[in-house]
């Protein structure tokens, strides 16, 4: 069943996987601070690497070759994360990058999509042990349906990020970061187009079992040449059940050293995602933030005769928060109304928004996003944007 | 047909006119320069008045009174105009904002949506003429089904904003344009339910329309004190057919003297939009444009394995190009992907596509905006946002 879905939402992304081999006039953007690089000894055959160009600091230049962006190999495979809660997908894939960054600089390093995981191995490795399939990281079906008794998919989604460095006009693979996302419900069906039924995973028994996980990965990993001898990083995520308002985070992350094919020590993330209004019966990490959020909210909702929704999604690191997406959903309203809601918001976003944090702050209606503001962490003031159309 | 189509919209939009009355503590948004004010001569009653705050100096603040947004006393009249082309809407609310610039300085004047002529007075206007409303501005009815032989219905929607500017801490009507929309294509039915004929009105019969029944508005407009001697501007835009991928564009507009009664000249506006790429057969007021965002087109589209569509609305004036909203639609991508192509994006934008006037690029997928990139005018980087979540 699990592969059945799977492999349809692999034919529905269409892997294009093969990148096309027309040669482009790369020159033509050579605009780029160290973007322009040959991909080895001269090999004009491959084509020639560039580099997307950085935005900001914090973020990760990414690599094209002979004009294409450098997809994934295992592209589309991932997201069979999505069927359920499209959070996730998200919340996975930023994430593994932000992990990242904890090892591997951005000043230093390049990004590029997962290049030694093939389709069909990351495939593989998802998918239930059995007769057919002994590379499964998933446990052998037990023949149970009850939500009890049977033995849940533990691990949703397995995604390789690379990061190169450059040397001497040639990029080369310095580290590997793997993400390995457990669920926290085992969504199933009893028999085809049946009744969804669920197996809640515990987060201790996700994390142990993605441990154990862990270890076969980095085993298997290090027996292909190009990966035996660089870092590699696994981190674990746990999804958030379909229902849930947010994606899920990261449990943990483990360094390995070049080299070495046994997991010796994880790192504890006390990630939490909360999502504003919290529900009654529920609590956020800082009482002030949550105070902070309803006071922004009651402002901004009094601005117009009707206005759907002010929600957001909270991360926290322990106790303090890291981020905050506001999402404003309005009913329909005229140009000039969204060019002086977006005014009033950049003003009450400053005024009650926690500070030192990235917040931003999306309007949306029926016909889409309307406008949007957003202030880094070190900045005082939105920056705002309002979509117009000739 | 057309009043029971235009009454079906307003009732869909819930005109809520009436503000509330709840006060609400105004200090608490103090933050603005010039932000807070009594409303005339230390009425409480009416409670405060406050701006919505400026983002740049090139927009007018919005007038907030109570802690609500003032809003249109003929909301969601004029949006009737939004029941074929979605463009019209937005290009008919932010060019008279243009037009208004030109008359009433950002530096000097507040915005204030329209609160002289109420939703019947607008509605009355824009039905036909008949025994019952003979303050239609439309013509009579005259039996005809036919495309050539009826009278089409020339004004689509009318619209007024304020212009308000600040004396000893108090707000005063200083100026006011009514932007009047024309048809270019009137549809109507010949049976309800039934199939949509359409009567074609051709640009110089339209504007021809539009400019009498200018003079009957302002002659009108003048009746009310409030308006007898205020500047009043009047705008007249042509709509874009149902069929367009881009709005209406204004075609003229007559500054009107304070306590003036017939409109003495007309100024001519040679704005004309445009969609890239340029269809066959047609061409782009400047070549250079058209080549250059053919450029930036091709070199995008190779970026990933499958991309849908890279279009862009451009507007000029006369032969120059005054700004470009340039829309892109992806198929699916993962996060990672999307930040790589914004980078790409950034670069390859400003190197390709044409420097001197605002422009913005949108990133869209069927889940909705992924990123967004934008320019002012006088920059030359373009700043970029990827939307993400938790």
């Amino acid at each position: 069943m699990k592969t059945f879905r799977r492999k349809q939402v692999v034919k529905r992304l269409r892997i294009l996987i093969a990148l096309a081999t027309v040669p482009l006039f790369l020159a033509a953007c050579g605009n780029l601070s160290s973007s322009n690089m040959s991909s080895g000894s001269g090999s004009s055959k491959t084509g020639s690497t560039q580099l997307t160009g950085q935005s900001t600091d914090g973020d990760y230049e990414g690599v094209i070759k002979s004009g294409h962006y450098q997809t994934s190999k295992s592209r589309g495979v991932t997201n069979s994360q999505d069927s359920g809660n499209t959070y996730n997908l998200k919340s996975f894939e930023s994430g593994m990058l932000n992990v990242s960054k904890k090892v591997f600089s951005t000043k230093k390093y390049v990004f590029q999509e997962g290049q030694y995981l093939s389709s069909s191995t990351v495939q593989n490795w998802l998918d239930r042990q059995s007769k057919s399939n002994d590379t499964g990281l998933n446990p052998k079906d037990n023949g149970s349906k009850s939500p009890d008794k049977r033995n849940p998919v533990y691990i949703q989604a397995l995604e390789e990020q690379d990061y190169m460095t450059q040397k001497n006009n040639k990029l080369s693979l310095s580290g590997v970061t793997v993400g390995i996302a457990v669920n926290s419900v085992d969504y199933y069906k009893k028999e085809q187009y049946g009744a969804t039924y669920e197996t809640k995973i515990s987060k201790a028994a996700g994390l142990a079992y993605a441990k154990k996980a862990a270890n076969t990965v980095l085993q298997r990993m290090r027996q292909k040449s190009a990966l035996k001898n660089v870092p590699i990083v696994i981190a674990i995520y746990r999804q958030a059940s379909n229902d849930s308002l947010v994606g899920g985070t990261f449990m943990a992350y483990s360094q390995n050293k070049a080299g070495a094919t046994t997991v010796k020590d994880w790192t504890a993330l006390g990630q939490k995602n909360v999502v504003f209004p919290v529900e009654s019966g529920q609590s956020a990490p800082n009482s002030n933030d949550a105070s902070s959020f309803t006071n922004f909210k009651s402002q901004v909702e009094n601005f117009f005769p009707n206005l759907s929704g002010v929600t957001a999604q909270a991360q926290y690191d322990g106790n303090t928060l890291q981020g905050m997406h506001v999402n404003i959903n309005t009913q329909f309203y005229s140009q000039t109304e969204i060019i002086s809601f977006t005014q009033y918001l950049q003003t009450a976003a400053q005024k009650y928004l926690p500070t030192g944090v990235p917040i931003d702050v999306k309007v949306s209606s029926t016909d889409g996003v309307q406008s949007y503001l957003s202030r880094a962490s070190g900045e005082k003031k939105f920056a705002s944007h309002v979509f117009n159309s000739y």
